[in-house]
């Protein structure tokens, strides 16, 4: 059952009852039946949520943003406006199909941003706190903290969970000490002595 | 006059009669009157098709999408979430024009594909069951069964109807061979034998 | 308050109170409250506008538009289907800042044109009447009357108040002269003898 502190602007259409506490859904927003969403996330307008859908805490689904079943939104992702998740590798219209359709995941990690207009195809792990350049079109996975851009996009940098840049010996102003893991990097000391 | 078993949702607006039997239409989706849709049709939520629009069956348009006066969309089309049409090749606002709007085409042939968040400037014509590729940009005319992605658009492959890639000599696993046809490719024999 | 002359479709929301004569609001768009709209403007469906907007007289939102708080468009501003501005250069999930969000700024001038699908990365001043391509991501100043396409958008010539291409000795057929001015181009003859 949705929460009390739950927030659904008369406008939109909200079918499912599994929407955490103090988030928030605003007007033509569209949530189907069965999906679950998380605590504190914001759904603003002309936005919609398939029913198979579940999404972490806190969050944001900015304007005109689809996202469908076989979509995974962790904890704290920010998705900008009209970017857009994909979930089938080639669409056609049904009388073409000679197999079933093969729903194809997109994951996208803890803290990760997909900016404004992106476009991810789905098969894609957006590694946690990466950012996904506006207008960039996503075609294979994004290691983690990694910052991509263009079409297709490619990796030029490093960037923190604070949304500054990274370079070696990977140590940000904000006060987080990284390592490589992985293809990407990882913290390793939140609270570092300055 | 629509069909009895044409599906409106109650927050969606369709004021025109000429929509075909099995045609669903969702929510915040927008309808004006004149535009004659076919049968089977699957017009998503936040939709809008204007009223000069001709779409033949099982066309569909995935979310956000809009379709102007001057888009033509043939049989068995789809249309990814949030791609976008036009019908002005120099969109300017009215005072600033010196001659009247030349409302230009676009004509999507049957069984094509237009991949999520992509962009087609109007004066293109993209060939029966070819595909664009999620976020590309189509500047000119695209040959039947090619495959395009980028920005701009360019070939990189052929495609078949049911969505496997093709390669000289032109037969597909599912059972169809092709020919070279024009700039494209065409379907020569459906049922051949295995 | 309102004009008399102002259109809000009844499925549209419009909280402002500062809309100007003959401006026409149409469904499923929403305006906040607060948000300053000139005279003679056209927002499509599904058009959004922050309450902190101030938009000049004759512009035109197409299908999908939403303007943030940070956007300043000016008269006679051409917004394309499904073009996107943005306010924040590096966007995240609330838990992660650092420091309080810095809104950047994204300021369109007189008569500019954004072409369809656009991305507009804020910070960056789009000049009086330049033409960004369809799909074109913008990721800084745009001069003006410069035409500017691609990821990232690149300028590609020059283009008149009436959209026709210009180049040496800087005349336009319809009757304007040029000359450059700054890093752009201004008009210095309307009324050319011919």
């Amino acid at each position: 059952m949705n929460g009390p502190s739950t927030f659904v602007h008369p406008a939109a259409l909200c079918e499912t009852t599994s929407v955490g506490e103090g988030t928030r859904i605003w007007a033509f927003a569209h949530v189907l039946q069965g999906a679950v969403i998380g605590a504190s996330c914001n759904l603003c307008d002309h936005t919609y949520v398939e029913g198979g859908v579940v999404m972490g805490d806190r969050v944001t689904l900015k304007n005109g943003v689809a996202v469908w079943d076989g979509v995974v939104l962790h904890d704290d992702v920010f998705v900008g406006p009209n970017a857009v998740f994909t979930n089938d590798l080639v669409p056609r219209a049904a009388p073409h199909r000679t197999s079933p359709d093969a729903l194809s995941r997109t994951i996208v990690e803890h803290g990760a941003t997909i900016g404004a207009n992106a476009t991810i195809v789905c098969g894609s792990t957006i590694g946690a706190h990466a950012l996904v350049g506006a207008g960039a079109v996503v075609t294979g996975d994004v290691p983690c903290h990694a910052l991509v851009v263009g079409v297709p996009a490619r990796q030029v940098g490093w960037i923190c969970c604070c949304g500054a840049r990274l370079t070696p010996p990977w140590s940000c102003p904000c006060g987080r000490d990284f390592a490589t893991h992985g293809r990407g990097l990882a913290v390793v000391t939140v609270l570092r002595r300055r």
